[in-house]
């Protein structure tokens, strides 16, 4: 699906979107989803996440500060949200940083049927068995595009794998989307926020690649247009939630400015 | 206790309020309290909970992120908190969505002297025993002031169903508030906000329906105001807590804008 | 090492930062920490904080929401950077507040080897068994001064009481940095974010006085120039980072603003 027919979707449906996440950057993940069209919701104890998460249209993982009781979470939603049919998306933050945030992405990979993977660069060469440098939760090397199709084809799941250009790849057609600004990376949760509008974008159009890489594109192109009255990171952060919030209110001609290309070579 | 007695009280007593609250918007609602004039505090061990609860003027329990640990934390705070005499205010977050945050709203209700509630329709009907969806924590139909109303009457106790126009309730006398801006309901957090700039109100003032009116009140008129300078819910909230901390320091006029009356029907 | 010198070391290396934080303003940590041009990351589950720990160049921690399973983390984590030789920062956030924050604070200044610690004037008084009074996470009174020489006599370690004036001491020179601004008061998790800060210096300068006196003259300085475009502390905090950022992509001149003197008396 592509982004305008998406947002109108979000916005008319409403859906709500799970987040099992981190608590650094939870805060901008819930008004990205917002901002989106979307309602967010957290909730992670194992006395309601199977209740929460069947009101929901999606669920998104984000390992960010794992612990094992967040993982016991993460597959008791799951499960329930394979059962109902609903996407269900991963952010392997940190995988390859340390052994228990590697295992964790691989065995939730291996337990739940994940509808998308969307990482850095460094993270998804971990999963794809690829050389990477993560230093913390930040990618410092590592060939996005490579790591995308590689990564697809061994999960079997449409994997996006994010930098200056995203690459997002079902591992037989792999697209680029070069739309963003490097602003984006000064603020902390900006890999989060983006895997979170793909849950938006899954809840009303399904993980296939070109969905996820039209979310990727409508979170880039609104960071350009928000960069243009920031400062820096910091005044960044609030035009960039209002100009998503435009773009989802009034989708109209966005695509005009989206790139989203088949990748070569 | 009116708006700007009850500004110029937090501002001499500075009250320490604490927060047992949902990591999602504890900061906003820590910046909140601190921009309202009051020190905010938040510690949930049962180690210095009681202690901690010790020292304060207000404890505000908020169950946005439930789990079974933060209920026993705030079972110690409430009770030593009703033994000290001082207003505990709960926001319900999410009642009516899981069995488990109804049920637990229900006990917290039943176990402790709880002096205000302060929920969504939704949240406020379910507790009411009336008809509601709540869909995650959002709130998509009820009847505010019927919810109020009855909640009030039934649970023996301030009830405030924030929405549009707010309605407080004592079971007997109901006021509609009606300051406030759309805006408000495009970031993540305004309602536990609003339930934080209550506990400050309440901890100068007390939980009578006058006084968390106004601290509705309060808060809906710096939301007018916020509004106008915003280009969306990201540019909102800074402004809007400058705007908070302006009327907390300045109150002398802020009256003449509050919409508190007496509700019809 | 001073301020320049500091952010060019920070900018080049980008030293992994790893923070044992609050849940309140542990966003604001981690963007102040990106603001100042290294990395942060947050972890702390037992499952990975040791290897986490090893791969970054100092170690924060703030006990800001404490709880038996942090100091665990916290435990192990600052064992394995003892070994590694990296610095230790600790903010003993409500030390005095609560006897389990103070005698937490205590407890691993007893066990690691901590380099700095960074607390408000009462948190510091406490440490250093001078009367105090802490309402919640607020230094109501105390001699800022006088509490971090006689706190780094006792402790054997850096101190800083930030304040109006922030002091920094190692029991026989003391440090009087007076850059820094009122609104920088308005913000929840101001001193949060300039212990984030001195780790980040301290990740690449050790943690003498000298340095220590220069992160909190560069947070400082920030914040006096950030100050001019706010209406509040609401405004204030994005235009607080971009200009951390911008002193940190460019130190150059610096120092001519910072003021850092020998205290007197």
């Amino acid at each position: 699906m592509k982004a305008e027919e998406a947002l109108l979707e979000i916005s008319s449906q409403k859906p709500l979107v799970h987040h099992l996440t981190n608590y650094v950057t939870v805060n901008l993940v819930a008004n990205t989803t917002l901002s989106s069209g979307a309602l967010p919701v957290m909730a992670h104890a194992r006395e309601e996440v199977v209740e929460m998460v069947s009101l929901a249209s999606a669920l998104v993982v984000n390992i960010g500060t794992l612990h094992p009781t967040f993982v016991e979470a993460v597959l008791l939603a799951g499960n329930r949200a394979n059962e109902r049919g609903i996407p269900v998306v991963l952010d392997p933050v940190g995988a390859g940083a340390t052994s228990f945030r590697t295992q964790t992405a691989e065995r939730l990979l291996s337990e739940l049927a994940i509808s998308a993977v969307c990482g850095n660069a460094g993270e998804i060469s971990t999963l794809a068995g690829l050389a990477a440098e993560v230093r913390g939760v930040e990618s410092l090397a590592g060939d996005a595009k490579e790591a995308a199709r590689k990564a697809a084809g061994a999960l079997g799941v449409t994997v996006a794998a994010t930098g200056e250009t995203d690459y997002v790849s079902d591992g037989e057609r792999t697209l680029a989307v070069s739309n963003g600004h490097p602003l984006m990376g000064r603020v902390v949760g900006s890999g989060c926020a983006s895997t979170a509008v793909v849950g938006c974008f899954a809840a009303v159009g399904g993980a296939d690649a070109e969905t996820v890489a039209h979310a990727l594109a409508y979170f880039g192109r609104a960071g350009e247009v928000a960069a243009g009255g920031a400062g820096g990171g910091g005044t960044f952060e609030p035009l960039f939630l209002d100009t998503l919030a435009t773009f989802a209110g009034n989708p109209d001609g966005l695509e005009d400015s989206l790139r989203v290309e088949e990748a070569s070579g």
